[in-house]
């Protein structure tokens, strides 16, 4: 029942603690049945082409008789309030499609947040009977680091550039990739695109690999034509069928619940700080002493924490 | 002294307590000292040209006399590890000048400290005497957010693009910024820039305007021909003087300093978990039961909550 699982999905994201406590009791109720999906993270640059690859990707999908579970995760959003042109009507045909359920990013509140209700609307999702879960999430560092804790495969999705491509790309984005796709090898940009998967290529090779049991590739693909979208799919499932076997699937999803488990107590610690009567009571007075030039930082931070540590 | 500067700014960007406790002395002896620079955030993309605006904007300010200090701040990189190519040798002309210091981001440690650090770093170099700091980051969303919060001008730098100039330019970004420069503005991208100021200037217009006493403008420039970086001072020194007199420029200082008041508290909030000996002692038998698979990560976030209250 979508309408049912978008209301849990809203629960989840809610900042009310009533809330957050019904959500709660269903995700506990709901974890035995959750797992089951594969969870593949998608990111790459805004131009970079998701929403496309997404669409195409999604619907080989659902004509192999999958349900898809899209889920867009923007951590950065929160502070950054979205793009200038706003979102486009994306994904066109996925989004009318009854066997697919596509999700915007939860908004609202701390940064920590979006990745705990994200997480938590992937054990909804799996409940729900997806199959495969598509983490769609812009490439700004932050972000891929905050999906990669919460996928399977992590596929870094590329645009062939200017000639320098590796210009301002990650390291650490690079290594945490499973596989690299240069996108949008169509057209004029199919040379651009030859050259963009030599340099990623051989970028990889000068890292450190981050697993002895998987190589990362570098593919070259067409999202708006569907050329390349299928062989990546089926590196995604040797992936899986590797991973499953040397046990290093299982192994990751461990590591993730630690990660989860640690992300869920700083937001604990940071919400029972502001949420502090005497704290909320102080934090005017400070505030107010700063307006008149009568305040440092250091010296007010102590006794905000004194006050919180007296109170508690 | 600039080696002594440079201890005392290594002391700031120190993790271990001893070095902080030092550190926080200092800084308070230095407080009445600081507060007299200049702090003027340069943020872009990769390619906009970051560095090249800053040498030419630099050596423009040595000549008319003024100290110069150069701060990088890359919160991202803590999680990133920098980019592929590395640092090129940057600012080679700036690096050479007696009156200009430059120092790299903090790397270590967490998100928030990294923002502390460069905020304690600024108030050293104006204690040092220093005019002007110019306070470098690389645009990828959270990072401008933090440069905004301990800058007095924060300008946007952006290359021309192919085009879609505003695809991925987030919202936030353009409204935290005091002035915006399309940097490029040479040779075969003359034309590209035209287009892209005038597109910026569209976007400038239907966004809300932060304050009601400045209109930032979007200014076209070449770094490299020290074309138009002059202008692009002027108007610096221009919302110096006017926010200087409208109380703005004092105003805003004091509501960074309540920022970084509630920054530092966050950081206390979880190192103080971090390093607490009863969580130190419980996270192994968290971990190795998440490794045997018999862990739900919100029930164990509660028991870690539970065993760190009763502890303290």
């Amino acid at each position: 029942d979508r309408a049912l699982l978008a209301r849990a999905i809203t629960l989840v994201e809610s900042s009310s603690k009533t809330r957050r406590d019904e959500a709660r009791e269903i995700l506990e109720a709901l974890a035995p049945k959750a797992g089951g999906s594969l969870r593949v993270g998608v990111s790459g640059s805004p131009g970079a082409g998701k929403s496309t690859f997404i669409e195409t990707l999604g619907m080989r999908l659902l004509r192999a008789g999958k349900r898809v579970a899209v889920l867009a995760v923007d951590p950065s959003s929160a502070v950054t309030r979205g793009s200038i042109l706003g979102d486009k009507t994306r994904m066109e045909r996925l989004s009318r499609e009854p066997n697919c359920f596509i999700r915007p990013s939860p908004s609202a509140g701390a940064l920590g947040g979006v990745t705990r209700k994200s997480r938590e609307s992937i054990v909804l999702l799996e409940a729900a009977g997806y199959d495969v879960t598509l983490v769609e999430t812009v490439g700004v560092g932050q972000n891929e680091i905050a999906v990669r804790s919460m996928v399977d495969f992590f596929l870094l999705l590329v645009a062939p550039g200017g000639g320098d491509e590796l210009q301002g790309v990650k390291k650490g984005v690079v290594e945490i990739a499973d596989a690299i796709a240069v996108n949008k090898s169509d057209g004029d940009l199919k040379a651009a695109a030859d050259r963009a998967r030599q340099e990623y290529a051989n970028a990889l090779h000068y890292l450190a690999p981050r697993s002895r049991s998987w190589a990362p590739r570098v593919f070259q693909c067409s999202a708006v034509e569907d050329e390349g979208v299928a062989d990546i799919w089926e590196n995604v499932l040797e992936f899986e069928l590797n991973a499953k076997a040397d046990g290093s699937f299982e192994r990751r999803r461990r590591e993730q619940a630690i990660e989860w488990t640690l992300g869920v107590v700083e937001d604990e610690l940071l919400r029972e700080f502001r949420e502090n009567d005497v704290v909320q009571n102080a934090l005017p007075v400070i505030k107010e002493r700063a307006r008149k030039g009568d305040l440092l930082p250091g010296a007010a931070a102590e006794e905000l924490l004194r006050l919180f540590r007296d109170a508690r």
